[in-house]
């Protein structure tokens, strides 16, 4: 008995896969006198951006588990969840610490995006909940519900309070065109996002920096007291080969204590292309940008196995976006900036990748206008 | 020669099994007018009680190693020792930092217990020492014996000191009745255990709270002058099929600087009862209940080899535990408290777990009588 | 096409090694007058000095990578870098976290040096920087040349400043001799290195402990204004059979704001000898003893194929060092040093090892002549 059990146990025990990542950043800055009287001088850094520890796996035959934390610095949580799957009707259903259902470009993991940051000042990040979600690798759709806590204390993750502090949030995705015959090399992506975020502690704030974790913030709302805000975000995407054409909208209304409800929006245009022919890996499972770019060549010798040498460029990526903030509203003055952001992607081999990018940004806020703020920066990454 | 000592190298080299384990809290609480004076609010929380890696292995034949560390907030390490076997006389031999042999509710392990904390405010937790003991699956007794730093600095594990901050600790347990023909589903287990613990900074602290480690704490010793203290425990466990039973009673005296000699004490009943027939699982070699649960058949489908597709209950199980701490003496006023808790575990695989509990506990100290506080509590656990 | 790539992408996938190494140490001090005031009472301390979680592996086939970080106490990162091999004239081309390279002794992993801690005040540690060496099992010199940042803000590894804070360091070495019959039972080594640095905050420090990372700070220079410091070493080693003779002698000269260049400097010469026969381990890809010791026999008891018990001592290795620190120049007056060590290491296994030292320094700086302190220490060390 005490062995069959044993034995049964060990045949369902959780398999577990141990990677990671580090991405090392260096930035320059150069700055006109509005921006520096706006943000102050912007140092020049290089710095360990992430160093991420990535357990995960399966356990029984339908459900995955993630346990991602960062040790770049102290020790952050990332990813931290339980993934139960093939459920009657939700199909999916998740449980821990892991993105909100809102935005592709959020969704897109950090080491498959085109540029280095993500761009938009509305982004939920991480958060605490569950959430229900489809997750079909040959469905044309996909969806994302779930309720979240809406804000954290420091860390560890957690929430203390005895108000409410909840989110809703929703995403739909839907392809009215998606090529099987080349595994997507030609499609269209549409969607769709929704929260309505109760805060429990009574304020929020948004606020962004140029496209760079390195550089300062150069818009700001300051900490708005209120009891809850709405997001709504669109989203579309076009690949044809190895051009790939992005954009979204995000669009915030704060109910606010002291003036009504204020608004706020950010949108960006993105446009990619890979001069060696590969494209852009999009997954149907989870509406994004998130399959590994594999390149044709990588950029190491490789022996073949007819003891050829064969010596690859790697995969070369163009990538262009432009986006703009708007954090003024009727009553509140945060700034707005516009940003063009100019990029070259080098991808040694599927898992290596060093990035150059330019962004210009341009800034106007009630210190000054047109603030100019110059980033010059580049990456190595890695993954394993 | 270098090749052959490279090879000997290899084959003695050590195993590493990575592994984890994360729990989610949520507590609601509900207080009294009394509850309120004596802890003030207690706030409702949902957090990230734990989330543990794991890395453990065996080197030689004899050797095992763990390193075990919480990355839920900042880095805290948990087990992080060398074990020797095989050795003759004591069996066993560990060194570094792990759980002091007093108390089977110490020793079991968290992801084991019927219920989300343990009960009693004078464990003794992991510290830095070495430590003699069994390691024998077959045997019906176990004992241990160390030395061990009584106290620590803040983290890493250390202490700093010329006066001596040490302990001796031990504790053998006994099965007068153990069931080999069901494995263990029925047994009785007998303990004691002491500990003798000089306090290099001249004081302690004894505290507890109501069996949520996001509640308040509810009694308090605050901190005592005192050298050196005492601490006795005994236990008892008796399991008939799905039904245990386990009890202890723990008493301290501490040999203050102020009053004399000064106790206090402890206990808890405990009850459990599996709904769907399985049984707690007593682990010989440590003699806790420290070896995993196997649901008879597991919460999620499987399909079996025939081709029928198999949908379990996973497992149920039923807790009741009553404890009362009394931390009055003669001079020092802690506060006493009985607490009730009702649970009901659901095992969805042998490695996932879900805990709903509902304590009440009723405090006296010295600012008010009766102070009830109601604990509402639910736990997601997975390990892997 | 798509499982192709997919194809493609797994047989180039990382590998993943998991391991780590954990030090526990105990120090004991006895201090005469002189000392006391020197440094203050230093006090007996028990410590994880080290608790490394290692990960690294190989992508493709000639690069390789490491993650590696401390949690003995905050999360604090190592090695984090790729480095890729094989490559045209240079060899090898690191990015990244590292060892700049200098000193035979720094570039000893601490798991293998002879004694609990390095003798010098001027390593130079990890740092950010781009490193090309040579990585050749089969020559008879190496070198190594980076670029690398000269001053580091707190954790996480950066540096943020407009002012330049770089470092050139290089490192050379020969072997006049190397007897490959014995794989490495006689060598001759010589070696030199040199750092230029720029010091982009405008001061550095220098100084010293008694040969063990629990006493106290014996000689300090205080921060020193200064905007670059030049730093060259040299170094010999002679390993015949079980014996091993080492030295180095650092030297320092800093362009100090205040009084022009002032300079500092550092030797040691350090015997060891194995009672059993086994001898230091060099490597000649990296020039230092950092290949693992393998005793003949381990401690622990191994039943050998044809069923006999074999019982080995393990190995037991001799060890002594003599060293001295002048942080005094002209116009900064650190204090001097000498130190004499003596230790002994057991090898219980090429993994576990124990080691037991003694330290005597006698110190003189502006407080007191011939400040004596003697240091009794113990470490337990294990690596998987």
């Amino acid at each position: 008995r005490s062995e069959e059990k044993a034995a049964a146990a060990a045949a369902l025990k959780p398999s577990v896969k141990v990677g990671g990542r580090f991405f090392y950043d260096v930035a320059d800055f150069s700055q006109n006198q509005a921006s520096l009287n706006q943000v102050g001088d912007a140092e020049d850094e290089m710095r360990l951006r992430w160093c991420w520890i990535e357990l995960g796996g399966n356990v029984l035959e339908n459900t995955t588990y993630r346990v991602w934390f960062d040790v770049a610095a102290q020790v952050s949580l990332l990813d931290v969840y339980l993934d139960f799957g093939e459920l009657p009707f939700i199909q999916n259903f998740r449980v821990g610490h892991f993105f909100e259902p809102f935005s592709m470009e959020q969704l897109t993991p950090n080491k498959y995006l085109e540029t280095m940051e993500r761009s938009s000042p509305f982004l939920l990040g991480r958060n605490m909940g569950i959430m229900a979600h489809s997750d079909n690798a040959e469905a044309n759709w996909t969806y994302g519900v779930g309720l979240f806590v809406s804000e954290q204390g420091s860390k560890p993750p957690f929430y203390e309070g005895d108000t409410d502090a909840s989110a809703i949030t929703g995403r739909v995705t839907y392809l009215p065109w998606y090529d099987e015959a080349s595994d997507g090399r030609g499609l269209i992506h549409l969607g769709a996002g929704y929260s309505w975020r109760h805060l429990g502690d009574g304020n929020t704030q948004f606020q962004n920096r140029p496209d760079s974790a390195l550089a300062p913030v150069i818009v700001n709302t300051g900490l708005i007291d209120a009891d809850y805000y709405h997001l709504a975000g669109l989203e579309a995407a076009y690949v044809y080969g190895s051009f790939t054409l992005q954009s979204a909208y995000h669009w915030v209304s704060v109910d606010t204590d002291n003036f009504g409800s204020e608004s706020f929006d950010h949108y960006y245009v993105q446009a990619s292309y890979f001069l060696t022919g590969e494209n852009r890996s999009y997954n149907r499972r989870s509406g994004s940008f998130s399959n590994r770019v594999v390149p044709y060549e990588n950029f190491f010798r490789v022996r073949t196995e007819d003891n050829y040498i064969c010596n690859g460029l790697g995969a070369w990526e163009l990538a262009y976006r432009f986006s703009h903030d708007d954090l003024n509203s009727d009553n509140i003055f945060g700034g707005t900036d516009y940003r063009h952001l100019a990029g070259l992607n080098w991808y040694l081999s599927p898992f290596t990748r060093v990035m150059f990018q330019y962004v210009y940004s341009n800034t106007d806020d009630q210190v000054a206008s047109n603030g100019e703020l110059h980033v010059f920066q580049t990456r190595l990454q890695f993954d394993f």
